[in-house]
């Protein structure tokens, strides 16, 4: 999503170019460009899928056929996470705590569905910013006390800077993860203010903003994560932008400030 | 601030007609129709200053000197109550725990001083959307950490519903905070979406929003609070209105949704 104005085949191209390993998809990006020629795509040029997104929305919009078309796509495009933005509150409710057991309940359903298919569901927690409209799980350690109902190779958390920077529990709820083999995803994204009218499309280029990237990396990987890092950002001044410069930033903006 | 558009006589004589028993003020209006006179204004009505907005900003820009001033004010205004904005990271950082630890010693400069003039300071923990440029202290459990340092008599906490309701954890920091006397201040506002840009002036009339209002008033009634209730909406849409209108909608919002 960090460049959705590039093309797939231009995006794999520009990754294999630029020595980027692997890329996380969304959905409509491959379902426009077909799931089977998308997975022949990357695995052509030799790159992995880290994660597609997203299921969730359990609260609201997407159902569960949905969210298991979306596992059947991660397990076709070979990877092994599929990410879960769960849904805020339902619509005419102000109960945070009946949405999170929505949440919960959508997600056993889904587990075993999942872990059939060698994918593993990821819950992200969302900045609290966006609790009421999409993501009633606002922490890290609400999201463990969902995952830890079912075993980790099923369930597990998504750790993004962008939305669990601020928290001083977070460090110990990363820690509590990884110990458990919970981290399924770690993403980049920086802190930059002023936030943009609506907040979702002002997510800062590595280094532009308030957050210690290194610090988390550090954080994560002696939790035991070795997994993929990956950088989204949803910006659209990025997005306004040529893609192949705003991808060369983007990995130059990595190997400096966390690499 | 919820009609900062009426001048403080305007504000005072419609507070009377409404049946509105006090009033929260910040500082540039009082300083701007003077200390004294607003003293004499609102106590020859017979209303209360609820609390006086604002001292903080520990971090940045505003000083213990200017901080003492603050006090002052409160003391010649007849209120009881400082609230505090503590500020956020300090130029250049991008260390919370750091901004953390230099508001807990500023408050050790103030608390003293504060206590002497019967002025409580009141650390009001702000939305973790504000955690970078305004306020370090994003959560009810971070403000009493730094709150208990000290006696409830010099320090405690604002619990406002726009920057804590997404918390699972609050209602346990409100029982907390209660228990030990030192919730200092109720605010209310409402969460509505979308977030305007920079996120500061969108806080919802009560009932326009997210937030179960009468559960919070509930709550730290529950937890021995009997001090005023205050609506505090930042919000240009009402700035832009009849002041007069918007109060009489605030009154009857106000028992309409936690009456």
């Amino acid at each position: 999503m960090t460049v959705r104005q590039l093309s797939l085949p231009d995006l794999v191209a520009n990754c294999v170019r630029l020595g980027v390993p692997g890329v996380g998809l969304w959905r409509e990006p491959v379902a426009e460009y077909g799931l089977e020629a998308t997975a022949k795509l990357v695995r052509d040029a030799g790159l992995t899928v880290t994660s597609l997104c997203r299921g969730g929305f359990f609260t609201t919009t997407q159902g569960l056929d949905d969210n298991r078309a979306a596992i059947d796509e991660a397990a076709a495009l070979g990877t092994d996470t599929l990410v879960l933005v769960s849904g805020g509150l339902a619509p005419g409710s102000r109960d945070l705590t009946a949405a999170r057991a929505r949440i919960g309940e959508a997600i056993a359903e889904l587990a075993p569905y999942a872990g059939e298919r060698g994918v593993r569901l990821a819950i992200e927690p969302l900045h609290p910013m966006y609790a009421a409209d999409r993501c009633a799980v606002s922490t890290l350690d609400q999201a463990l006390d969902i995952a830890e109902r079912f075993p980790a190779a099923q369930v597990g958390v998504v750790v993004d800077t962008y939305h669990v920077w601020w928290d001083d529990r977070a460090p110990a709820a990363v820690a509590r993860a990884g110990a458990a083999g919970r981290i399924h995803a770690f993403q980049l994204a920086d802190w930059t203010t002023p936030l943009p009218a609506g907040v979702l499309n002002g997510r800062g280029p590595l280094g532009d903003g308030a957050i210690d990237l290194r610090r988390w990396r550090t954080l994560v990987e002696e939790a035991g994560y070795t997994g993929p890092i990956e950088v989204e950002l949803f910006n659209d001044e990025l997005w306004a932008r040529n893609g192949v410069e705003v991808l060369e930033e983007t990995a130059e903006g990595f190997v400096r400030e966390v690499g």
